[in-house]
Protein backbone atom coordinates (compact mmCIF):
# COMPACT_ATOMS: atom_id res chain seq x y z
CA UNK A 1 0.00 0.00 0.00
CA UNK A 2 1.17 3.15 -0.97
CA UNK A 3 -0.24 6.24 1.17
CA UNK A 4 -0.06 10.36 -0.97
CA UNK A 5 -0.37 11.87 2.71
CA UNK A 6 -0.43 15.70 2.15
CA UNK A 7 1.05 17.86 5.46
CA UNK A 8 -0.82 20.78 4.69
CA UNK A 9 0.13 24.59 4.15
CA UNK A 10 2.51 25.55 7.29
CA UNK A 11 3.40 23.29 10.44
CA UNK A 12 3.18 19.83 11.48
CA UNK A 13 -0.35 20.42 12.55
CA UNK A 14 -1.80 20.76 9.45
CA UNK A 15 -1.57 17.25 8.37
CA UNK A 16 -5.38 16.02 8.70
CA UNK A 17 -6.44 13.86 11.96
CA UNK A 18 -6.63 10.76 8.75
CA UNK A 19 -3.05 11.75 7.43
CA UNK A 20 -1.85 11.43 10.81
CA UNK A 21 -3.57 8.25 11.74
CA UNK A 22 -2.18 6.72 8.92
CA UNK A 23 1.51 8.18 9.45
CA UNK A 24 1.22 6.19 12.65
CA UNK A 25 -0.06 2.71 11.11
CA UNK A 26 2.61 2.66 8.06
CA UNK A 27 6.02 0.59 8.41
CA UNK A 28 8.10 3.42 6.61
CA UNK A 29 7.44 7.19 5.58
CA UNK A 30 9.10 9.12 3.21
CA UNK A 31 9.59 13.02 2.77
CA UNK A 32 9.70 14.59 -0.15
CA UNK A 33 10.77 18.28 0.93
CA UNK A 34 12.84 19.54 -2.13
CA UNK A 35 9.66 21.30 -4.05
CA UNK A 36 8.24 22.47 -1.25
CA UNK A 37 8.28 22.34 2.83
CA UNK A 38 6.65 23.48 5.68
CA UNK A 39 8.17 26.81 6.47
CA UNK A 40 6.88 26.82 10.43
CA UNK A 41 6.64 24.44 13.30
CA UNK A 42 8.82 21.89 13.83
CA UNK A 43 8.69 18.66 11.86
CA UNK A 44 10.30 16.61 14.57
CA UNK A 45 6.74 17.29 16.67
CA UNK A 46 4.91 15.21 14.23
CA UNK A 47 7.79 12.51 13.58
CA UNK A 48 8.31 12.31 17.54
CA UNK A 49 4.80 10.75 17.35
CA UNK A 50 5.14 8.33 14.56
CA UNK A 51 6.72 4.74 15.26
CA UNK A 52 7.85 4.31 11.36
CA UNK A 53 11.59 5.04 10.14
CA UNK A 54 10.88 8.79 8.78
CA UNK A 55 13.35 8.95 5.71
CA UNK A 56 14.10 12.42 3.92
CA UNK A 57 14.05 12.19 0.31
CA UNK A 58 16.63 13.54 -2.01
CA UNK A 59 15.33 14.43 -5.56
CA UNK A 60 17.20 12.00 -7.27
CA UNK A 61 15.26 8.95 -4.98
CA UNK A 62 11.46 10.17 -6.28
CA UNK A 63 13.09 10.30 -9.61
CA UNK A 64 14.31 7.30 -9.09
CA UNK A 65 10.67 5.84 -8.17
CA UNK A 66 11.75 2.22 -7.53
CA UNK A 67 12.87 2.82 -4.25
CA UNK A 68 9.64 3.83 -3.17
CA UNK A 69 7.64 1.51 -5.09
CA UNK A 70 9.52 -1.53 -4.54
CA UNK A 71 8.84 -0.91 -0.73
CA UNK A 72 4.73 -0.38 -1.23
CA UNK A 73 4.85 -3.54 -3.14
CA UNK A 74 5.21 -5.62 -0.04
CA UNK A 75 5.04 -2.71 3.24
CA UNK A 76 2.81 0.01 3.67
CA UNK A 77 4.45 3.34 2.66
CA UNK A 78 3.47 6.97 3.23
CA UNK A 79 5.08 9.30 0.95
CA UNK A 80 4.85 12.64 2.52
CA UNK A 81 4.38 16.23 0.89
CA UNK A 82 3.43 19.70 1.98
CA UNK A 83 0.28 21.10 0.64
CA UNK A 84 -2.08 18.78 -0.79
CA UNK A 85 -0.49 15.89 -2.74
CA UNK A 86 -0.39 15.28 -6.60
CA UNK A 87 0.74 19.00 -6.84
CA UNK A 88 4.06 18.57 -8.12
CA UNK A 89 4.22 16.42 -11.90
CA UNK A 90 6.74 13.93 -9.70
CA UNK A 91 4.81 13.43 -7.55
CA UNK A 92 1.96 12.48 -9.95
CA UNK A 93 4.65 10.14 -11.99
CA UNK A 94 4.75 8.47 -8.81
CA UNK A 95 1.21 7.77 -8.43
CA UNK A 96 1.04 6.64 -12.15
CA UNK A 97 3.72 4.27 -11.81
CA UNK A 98 2.04 2.83 -8.57
CA UNK A 99 -1.23 1.99 -10.10
CA UNK A 100 0.51 1.09 -13.14
CA UNK A 101 1.96 -1.39 -10.75
CA UNK A 102 -0.88 -2.75 -9.51
CA UNK A 103 0.29 -1.01 -6.04
CA UNK A 104 -3.08 -0.53 -3.65
CA UNK A 105 -3.07 3.32 -3.19
CA UNK A 106 -4.84 6.12 -0.64
CA UNK A 107 -4.52 9.49 -0.98
CA UNK A 108 -5.06 11.81 2.05
CA UNK A 109 -5.62 15.61 1.15
CA UNK A 110 -4.46 18.99 2.67
CA UNK A 111 -4.53 22.48 2.54
CA UNK A 112 -2.99 23.92 -0.41
CA UNK A 113 -2.34 27.14 -1.71
CA UNK A 114 -4.70 27.30 -4.65
CA UNK A 115 -7.76 27.80 -2.36
CA UNK A 116 -6.10 29.34 0.72
CA UNK A 117 -4.84 32.25 -1.33
CA UNK A 118 -8.12 33.12 -2.81
CA UNK A 119 -9.80 32.27 0.80
CA UNK A 120 -7.24 34.86 2.32
CA UNK A 121 -7.75 37.76 0.12
CA UNK A 122 -11.31 37.77 -0.06
CA UNK A 123 -11.55 36.74 -3.65
CA UNK A 124 -13.72 34.57 -5.13
CA UNK A 125 -12.32 31.38 -5.42
CA UNK A 126 -13.87 30.91 -9.22
CA UNK A 127 -12.81 33.49 -10.65
CA UNK A 128 -9.34 32.94 -10.99
CA UNK A 129 -8.01 32.28 -14.28
CA UNK A 130 -4.69 29.97 -14.72
CA UNK A 131 -2.16 29.86 -12.28
CA UNK A 132 1.33 31.27 -12.64
CA UNK A 133 5.02 31.02 -11.35
CA UNK A 134 7.56 33.87 -11.20
CA UNK A 135 10.83 31.59 -11.56
CA UNK A 136 14.09 32.97 -10.37
CA UNK A 137 15.66 34.77 -13.67
CA UNK A 138 19.27 33.92 -14.66
CA UNK A 139 20.86 35.60 -17.29
CA UNK A 140 19.83 33.54 -20.16
CA UNK A 141 16.69 32.70 -18.49
CA UNK A 142 13.75 35.41 -17.84
CA UNK A 143 10.80 34.06 -19.11
CA UNK A 144 7.66 36.45 -19.97
CA UNK A 145 5.51 33.62 -19.44
CA UNK A 146 3.82 34.84 -15.86
CA UNK A 147 3.22 37.96 -17.84
CA UNK A 148 1.52 36.37 -20.58
CA UNK A 149 -0.86 34.30 -17.99
CA UNK A 150 -1.79 37.68 -16.39
CA UNK A 151 -2.57 39.08 -19.45
CA UNK A 152 -4.46 36.77 -20.68
CA UNK A 153 -6.36 36.03 -17.27
CA UNK A 154 -6.84 39.91 -17.24
CA UNK A 155 -8.79 40.00 -20.60
CA UNK A 156 -11.63 37.68 -18.96
CA UNK A 157 -11.11 39.88 -15.99
CA UNK A 158 -10.03 37.25 -14.24
CA UNK A 159 -7.54 37.39 -10.56
CA UNK A 160 -4.42 35.79 -11.35
CA UNK A 161 -2.83 33.45 -8.33
CA UNK A 162 1.04 33.78 -9.07
CA UNK A 163 3.17 31.37 -6.87
CA UNK A 164 7.31 32.44 -6.77
CA UNK A 165 9.85 29.95 -6.97
CA UNK A 166 10.89 27.92 -4.44
CA UNK A 167 14.40 26.08 -4.10
CA UNK A 168 13.70 24.52 -1.33
CA UNK A 169 16.96 22.14 -1.16
CA UNK A 170 19.41 25.51 -1.17
CA UNK A 171 16.79 27.48 0.88
CA UNK A 172 16.19 30.13 -1.67
CA UNK A 173 12.19 31.51 -2.02
CA UNK A 174 11.25 34.08 -3.89
CA UNK A 175 10.16 37.14 -2.15
CA UNK A 176 6.90 39.02 -3.29
CA UNK A 177 9.09 42.04 -4.26
CA UNK A 178 11.61 40.29 -5.83
CA UNK A 179 8.32 39.18 -8.24
CA UNK A 180 6.90 42.33 -8.32
CA UNK A 181 10.45 43.73 -9.49
CA UNK A 182 10.58 40.82 -12.03
CA UNK A 183 7.07 41.36 -13.50
CA UNK A 184 8.45 45.18 -13.57
CA UNK A 185 11.18 44.61 -15.52
CA UNK A 186 8.62 42.59 -18.39
CA UNK A 187 6.33 45.56 -18.40
CA UNK A 188 9.59 47.87 -19.11
CA UNK A 189 10.50 45.39 -22.01
CA UNK A 190 7.04 44.42 -23.34
CA UNK A 191 4.84 48.13 -22.65
CA UNK A 192 1.40 46.36 -22.79
CA UNK A 193 0.31 47.90 -19.44
CA UNK A 194 -0.25 44.41 -17.75
CA UNK A 195 1.98 45.29 -14.83
CA UNK A 196 2.48 48.80 -14.58
CA UNK A 197 3.23 50.36 -11.34
CA UNK A 198 0.16 51.73 -10.38
CA UNK A 199 -1.12 48.33 -10.93
CA UNK A 200 -3.20 46.97 -8.05
CA UNK A 201 -1.78 43.83 -6.31
CA UNK A 202 -2.37 41.93 -3.29
CA UNK A 203 0.68 40.05 -1.57
CA UNK A 204 0.07 36.90 0.82
CA UNK A 205 3.14 35.66 2.82
CA UNK A 206 2.58 32.70 5.35
CA UNK A 207 -0.52 31.51 4.64
CA UNK A 208 -1.79 28.77 6.92
CA UNK A 209 0.02 30.27 9.82
CA UNK A 210 -2.18 31.89 12.21
CA UNK A 211 -1.20 35.66 11.57
CA UNK A 212 -0.81 35.33 7.46
CA UNK A 213 0.15 38.57 6.05
CA UNK A 214 -2.22 39.71 3.49
CA UNK A 215 -1.26 43.36 2.17
CA UNK A 216 -1.92 44.82 -1.17
CA UNK A 217 -1.84 48.10 -2.62
CA UNK A 218 0.06 49.53 -5.55
CA UNK A 219 2.81 47.65 -7.33
CA UNK A 220 5.21 50.71 -6.43
CA UNK A 221 3.59 50.69 -2.91
CA UNK A 222 5.04 46.82 -2.34
CA UNK A 223 8.15 46.91 -3.96
CA UNK A 224 9.52 47.39 -0.55
CA UNK A 225 7.23 46.45 1.70
CA UNK A 226 8.29 43.73 3.95
CA UNK A 227 6.04 40.86 3.90
CA UNK A 228 8.50 38.67 6.45
CA UNK A 229 9.43 35.02 6.23
CA UNK A 230 8.63 33.09 3.60
CA UNK A 231 6.15 31.35 1.63
CA UNK A 232 5.21 34.13 -0.18
CA UNK A 233 2.63 34.60 -2.97
CA UNK A 234 0.92 37.06 -5.19
CA UNK A 235 -2.40 37.77 -6.68
CA UNK A 236 -3.10 39.88 -9.28
CA UNK A 237 -6.74 40.82 -9.09
CA UNK A 238 -8.83 40.86 -12.34
CA UNK A 239 -12.26 42.99 -12.54
CA UNK A 240 -13.73 43.24 -8.95
CA UNK A 241 -17.48 42.87 -8.06
CA UNK A 242 -18.31 45.55 -5.31
CA UNK A 243 -18.25 42.61 -2.37
CA UNK A 244 -14.63 41.74 -3.67
CA UNK A 245 -13.33 45.23 -3.45
CA UNK A 246 -14.72 45.87 -0.09
CA UNK A 247 -13.25 42.70 1.14
CA UNK A 248 -9.98 43.76 -0.14
CA UNK A 249 -10.11 46.51 1.55
CA UNK A 250 -11.31 45.23 5.11
CA UNK A 251 -8.60 41.87 4.51
CA UNK A 252 -5.95 43.21 2.73
CA UNK A 253 -5.48 47.08 3.44
CA UNK A 254 -6.00 48.68 0.82
CA UNK A 255 -7.46 51.88 0.89
CA UNK A 256 -10.65 52.97 -0.21
CA UNK A 257 -9.69 55.75 -2.93
CA UNK A 258 -7.80 52.72 -4.59
CA UNK A 259 -10.72 50.79 -5.40
CA UNK A 260 -13.35 53.50 -5.62
CA UNK A 261 -13.90 52.54 -9.60
CA UNK A 262 -15.26 48.93 -8.10
CA UNK A 263 -17.43 50.70 -5.30
CA UNK B 1 -11.82 35.37 18.46
CA UNK B 2 -13.33 33.52 15.47
CA UNK B 3 -12.21 30.75 13.98
CA UNK B 4 -12.77 29.81 10.31
CA UNK B 5 -12.23 26.21 10.48
CA UNK B 6 -12.21 23.89 7.45
CA UNK B 7 -13.53 19.90 7.91
CA UNK B 8 -11.82 19.04 4.69
CA UNK B 9 -13.16 17.26 1.63
CA UNK B 10 -15.02 14.18 3.14
CA UNK B 11 -15.25 12.83 6.57
CA UNK B 12 -15.15 13.70 10.07
CA UNK B 13 -11.03 13.01 9.80
CA UNK B 14 -10.34 15.31 7.21
CA UNK B 15 -9.90 18.28 10.03
CA UNK B 16 -6.36 19.20 10.46
CA UNK B 17 -4.88 18.44 13.96
CA UNK B 18 -4.57 22.02 14.24
CA UNK B 19 -8.38 22.61 13.70
CA UNK B 20 -9.16 19.74 16.08
CA UNK B 21 -7.09 20.96 18.43
CA UNK B 22 -8.56 24.85 17.97
CA UNK B 23 -12.17 22.89 18.05
CA UNK B 24 -11.54 21.24 21.85
CA UNK B 25 -10.16 24.93 23.23
CA UNK B 26 -13.47 27.27 21.86
CA UNK B 27 -16.74 27.65 23.74
CA UNK B 28 -18.91 27.46 21.15
CA UNK B 29 -18.76 25.59 17.60
CA UNK B 30 -21.32 26.58 14.41
CA UNK B 31 -21.90 24.55 12.24
CA UNK B 32 -22.66 26.01 8.24
CA UNK B 33 -23.65 22.70 6.38
CA UNK B 34 -26.38 23.72 3.98
CA UNK B 35 -23.46 24.98 1.02
CA UNK B 36 -21.84 21.82 1.56
CA UNK B 37 -21.53 19.02 3.91
CA UNK B 38 -19.24 15.85 4.82
CA UNK B 39 -20.65 13.13 2.48
CA UNK B 40 -18.75 10.55 4.53
CA UNK B 41 -18.05 8.99 7.63
CA UNK B 42 -19.76 10.98 10.72
CA UNK B 43 -19.65 13.99 11.99
CA UNK B 44 -20.67 12.69 15.21
CA UNK B 45 -17.35 11.36 16.19
CA UNK B 46 -16.00 14.64 15.84
CA UNK B 47 -18.86 16.14 17.90
CA UNK B 48 -18.40 13.50 20.66
CA UNK B 49 -14.17 14.41 21.67
CA UNK B 50 -15.17 18.60 21.71
CA UNK B 51 -16.49 19.89 24.93
CA UNK B 52 -18.24 23.24 23.52
CA UNK B 53 -21.77 22.92 22.28
CA UNK B 54 -21.97 22.30 18.38
CA UNK B 55 -24.45 24.45 16.72
CA UNK B 56 -26.27 24.02 13.22
CA UNK B 57 -26.71 26.95 12.02
CA UNK B 58 -29.99 27.47 9.31
CA UNK B 59 -29.03 29.62 6.40
CA UNK B 60 -30.57 32.56 7.96
CA UNK B 61 -28.35 32.54 10.55
CA UNK B 62 -25.19 33.06 8.32
CA UNK B 63 -26.96 35.66 6.87
CA UNK B 64 -28.07 37.55 9.79
CA UNK B 65 -24.33 37.68 10.62
CA UNK B 66 -24.90 39.05 14.04
CA UNK B 67 -25.17 35.82 15.86
CA UNK B 68 -21.79 34.78 15.20
CA UNK B 69 -20.20 38.18 15.81
CA UNK B 70 -21.72 38.85 18.68
CA UNK B 71 -20.32 35.61 20.38
CA UNK B 72 -16.86 36.53 19.02
CA UNK B 73 -16.87 39.69 20.74
CA UNK B 74 -16.65 37.82 23.72
CA UNK B 75 -16.02 34.14 23.43
CA UNK B 76 -13.87 31.86 21.38
CA UNK B 77 -16.03 30.54 18.72
CA UNK B 78 -15.02 28.67 15.80
CA UNK B 79 -17.66 28.82 12.31
CA UNK B 80 -16.68 25.36 10.58
CA UNK B 81 -17.31 24.18 7.25
CA UNK B 82 -16.51 21.59 4.82
CA UNK B 83 -13.82 21.89 2.64
CA UNK B 84 -11.09 24.95 3.13
CA UNK B 85 -13.07 28.17 4.92
CA UNK B 86 -13.73 30.69 2.62
CA UNK B 87 -14.92 29.52 -0.26
CA UNK B 88 -18.21 30.30 -0.13
CA UNK B 89 -19.58 34.26 -0.62
CA UNK B 90 -21.50 33.89 2.39
CA UNK B 91 -18.48 32.86 4.36
CA UNK B 92 -15.63 35.74 3.08
CA UNK B 93 -18.73 38.13 3.92
CA UNK B 94 -18.76 36.91 7.15
CA UNK B 95 -15.03 36.51 7.67
CA UNK B 96 -14.98 40.65 6.17
CA UNK B 97 -17.45 41.77 8.59
CA UNK B 98 -15.23 40.39 11.75
CA UNK B 99 -12.61 42.02 10.31
CA UNK B 100 -13.91 45.40 10.39
CA UNK B 101 -15.33 44.34 14.00
CA UNK B 102 -12.03 44.21 15.08
CA UNK B 103 -12.52 40.46 16.01
CA UNK B 104 -9.64 38.87 16.36
CA UNK B 105 -9.79 35.78 13.55
CA UNK B 106 -7.77 32.63 12.61
CA UNK B 107 -8.24 31.01 9.30
CA UNK B 108 -7.63 26.86 9.54
CA UNK B 109 -7.28 25.28 6.27
CA UNK B 110 -8.28 21.92 4.82
CA UNK B 111 -8.37 20.06 2.09
CA UNK B 112 -10.64 21.66 -1.10
CA UNK B 113 -11.92 20.05 -4.56
CA UNK B 114 -10.38 22.60 -5.98
CA UNK B 115 -6.16 21.07 -5.38
CA UNK B 116 -8.35 17.43 -4.71
CA UNK B 117 -9.39 17.34 -8.10
CA UNK B 118 -6.81 18.08 -10.34
CA UNK B 119 -4.33 15.68 -8.41
CA UNK B 120 -6.53 12.87 -8.26
CA UNK B 121 -6.88 13.12 -12.30
CA UNK B 122 -3.29 13.67 -13.06
CA UNK B 123 -3.75 16.78 -14.98
CA UNK B 124 -1.41 19.58 -13.93
CA UNK B 125 -3.51 21.94 -11.50
CA UNK B 126 -1.25 25.12 -12.97
CA UNK B 127 -2.95 24.46 -16.48
CA UNK B 128 -6.95 24.80 -15.16
CA UNK B 129 -8.26 27.83 -16.06
CA UNK B 130 -11.57 29.50 -14.47
CA UNK B 131 -14.21 27.14 -12.85
CA UNK B 132 -17.49 26.79 -13.54
CA UNK B 133 -20.89 25.12 -11.78
CA UNK B 134 -23.05 23.37 -13.22
CA UNK B 135 -26.56 25.25 -11.54
CA UNK B 136 -29.48 22.54 -11.32
CA UNK B 137 -31.85 23.81 -14.44
CA UNK B 138 -36.02 24.85 -14.55
CA UNK B 139 -38.24 25.92 -16.76
CA UNK B 140 -36.94 29.56 -17.23
CA UNK B 141 -33.37 28.67 -15.42
CA UNK B 142 -30.61 27.05 -18.03
CA UNK B 143 -27.69 29.42 -18.29
CA UNK B 144 -24.85 28.35 -20.75
CA UNK B 145 -22.56 29.97 -18.64
CA UNK B 146 -20.35 26.79 -17.54
CA UNK B 147 -20.65 25.85 -21.41
CA UNK B 148 -18.74 29.44 -22.17
CA UNK B 149 -15.76 28.72 -19.50
CA UNK B 150 -15.06 25.44 -21.00
CA UNK B 151 -15.34 27.32 -24.23
CA UNK B 152 -13.35 29.68 -22.94
CA UNK B 153 -10.88 27.47 -21.51
CA UNK B 154 -10.70 25.33 -24.16
CA UNK B 155 -9.63 28.03 -26.49
CA UNK B 156 -6.62 28.62 -24.61
CA UNK B 157 -5.78 25.15 -24.33
CA UNK B 158 -6.73 24.70 -20.51
CA UNK B 159 -8.52 22.54 -18.58
CA UNK B 160 -11.88 23.25 -16.55
CA UNK B 161 -12.81 22.14 -13.32
CA UNK B 162 -17.23 22.29 -13.12
CA UNK B 163 -18.36 22.06 -10.18
CA UNK B 164 -21.64 20.54 -9.57
CA UNK B 165 -24.97 22.11 -7.38
CA UNK B 166 -25.04 21.17 -4.38
CA UNK B 167 -28.63 22.12 -2.61
CA UNK B 168 -27.39 20.43 0.45
CA UNK B 169 -30.36 21.66 2.82
CA UNK B 170 -32.91 19.25 0.97
CA UNK B 171 -30.29 16.64 -0.13
CA UNK B 172 -30.20 17.30 -3.31
CA UNK B 173 -26.69 16.55 -5.12
CA UNK B 174 -26.15 17.28 -8.93
CA UNK B 175 -24.48 13.80 -10.59
CA UNK B 176 -22.06 13.76 -13.35
CA UNK B 177 -24.59 11.94 -15.16
CA UNK B 178 -26.79 15.09 -14.85
CA UNK B 179 -23.95 17.51 -15.99
CA UNK B 180 -22.97 15.96 -18.94
CA UNK B 181 -26.89 15.96 -19.80
CA UNK B 182 -26.93 19.62 -19.06
CA UNK B 183 -23.75 20.75 -21.13
CA UNK B 184 -24.68 18.32 -24.53
CA UNK B 185 -28.50 19.54 -24.15
CA UNK B 186 -26.54 23.56 -24.50
CA UNK B 187 -23.91 21.66 -26.85
CA UNK B 188 -27.42 21.32 -29.27
CA UNK B 189 -28.64 24.73 -28.70
CA UNK B 190 -25.80 26.35 -29.76
CA UNK B 191 -23.66 23.55 -31.52
CA UNK B 192 -20.21 24.72 -31.24
CA UNK B 193 -18.35 21.75 -30.85
CA UNK B 194 -17.51 22.61 -27.43
CA UNK B 195 -19.35 19.72 -25.64
CA UNK B 196 -20.01 16.89 -28.20
CA UNK B 197 -20.54 13.33 -27.69
CA UNK B 198 -17.24 12.28 -28.67
CA UNK B 199 -15.55 15.18 -26.01
CA UNK B 200 -13.43 13.23 -23.54
CA UNK B 201 -14.38 14.21 -20.05
CA UNK B 202 -12.95 12.80 -16.46
CA UNK B 203 -15.74 12.06 -13.72
CA UNK B 204 -14.60 12.38 -10.18
CA UNK B 205 -16.70 11.58 -7.52
CA UNK B 206 -16.37 10.73 -3.72
CA UNK B 207 -13.16 12.76 -3.57
CA UNK B 208 -11.29 12.80 0.07
CA UNK B 209 -12.45 9.52 0.10
CA UNK B 210 -10.35 6.19 0.79
CA UNK B 211 -11.90 4.82 -2.69
CA UNK B 212 -12.49 8.08 -4.86
CA UNK B 213 -14.13 7.40 -8.56
CA UNK B 214 -11.97 8.89 -11.32
CA UNK B 215 -13.48 7.85 -14.53
CA UNK B 216 -12.91 9.74 -17.82
CA UNK B 217 -13.88 8.79 -21.21
CA UNK B 218 -16.16 10.14 -24.38
CA UNK B 219 -19.41 12.00 -22.62
CA UNK B 220 -21.34 9.47 -24.76
CA UNK B 221 -19.43 6.73 -22.82
CA UNK B 222 -20.40 8.41 -19.33
CA UNK B 223 -23.57 9.36 -19.64
CA UNK B 224 -25.18 6.16 -17.90
CA UNK B 225 -21.96 5.08 -16.17
CA UNK B 226 -22.95 5.21 -12.29
CA UNK B 227 -20.62 7.19 -10.32
CA UNK B 228 -21.67 6.15 -6.91
CA UNK B 229 -22.73 8.39 -4.19
CA UNK B 230 -21.73 12.30 -3.84
CA UNK B 231 -20.27 14.90 -3.91
CA UNK B 232 -19.26 14.26 -7.74
CA UNK B 233 -17.20 17.02 -9.92
CA UNK B 234 -16.32 16.77 -13.87
CA UNK B 235 -13.17 17.85 -14.91
CA UNK B 236 -13.11 18.43 -18.77
CA UNK B 237 -9.27 18.19 -20.34
CA UNK B 238 -8.23 21.10 -22.84
CA UNK B 239 -4.68 20.25 -24.57
CA UNK B 240 -2.80 17.63 -23.01
CA UNK B 241 0.97 17.58 -22.43
CA UNK B 242 1.86 13.56 -23.22
CA UNK B 243 2.39 13.18 -19.41
CA UNK B 244 -0.71 14.17 -18.43
CA UNK B 245 -2.73 11.75 -21.26
CA UNK B 246 -0.46 9.11 -19.66
CA UNK B 247 -1.77 9.85 -16.64
CA UNK B 248 -5.20 9.72 -17.39
CA UNK B 249 -5.01 6.27 -18.75
CA UNK B 250 -3.66 5.14 -15.63
CA UNK B 251 -5.95 7.17 -13.22
CA UNK B 252 -9.00 7.69 -15.54
CA UNK B 253 -9.53 4.09 -16.87
CA UNK B 254 -9.49 6.01 -20.31
CA UNK B 255 -8.68 4.07 -23.32
CA UNK B 256 -5.09 4.37 -25.11
CA UNK B 257 -6.81 4.50 -28.49
CA UNK B 258 -9.29 7.55 -27.46
CA UNK B 259 -5.88 9.94 -26.57
CA UNK B 260 -3.45 8.51 -28.75
CA UNK B 261 -3.30 12.15 -30.52
CA UNK B 262 -1.55 13.00 -27.26
CA UNK B 263 0.89 9.95 -26.84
Amino acid sequence: MLYFIGLGLFSEDDISLKGFNALRDVDVVYAEFYTAKLMGGNIDNLIDKIDAPFIRLKREDVEDSNIILDDAMVKDVAFVTAGDPLMATTHTELYVEACRKGIETKIIHASSIFSAAPGLSGLQAYKFGKTTTVPFPDDNFFPHSPYDVIKSNMDMGLHTLVLLDIQAHIDRYMTINQALDYLSKVENQRGESVFPSDKIVVGIAQAGSDKPVVKGGRVSDLLDYDFGSPLHCLIVPGDLHFIEAEALIALADISENLLENYL
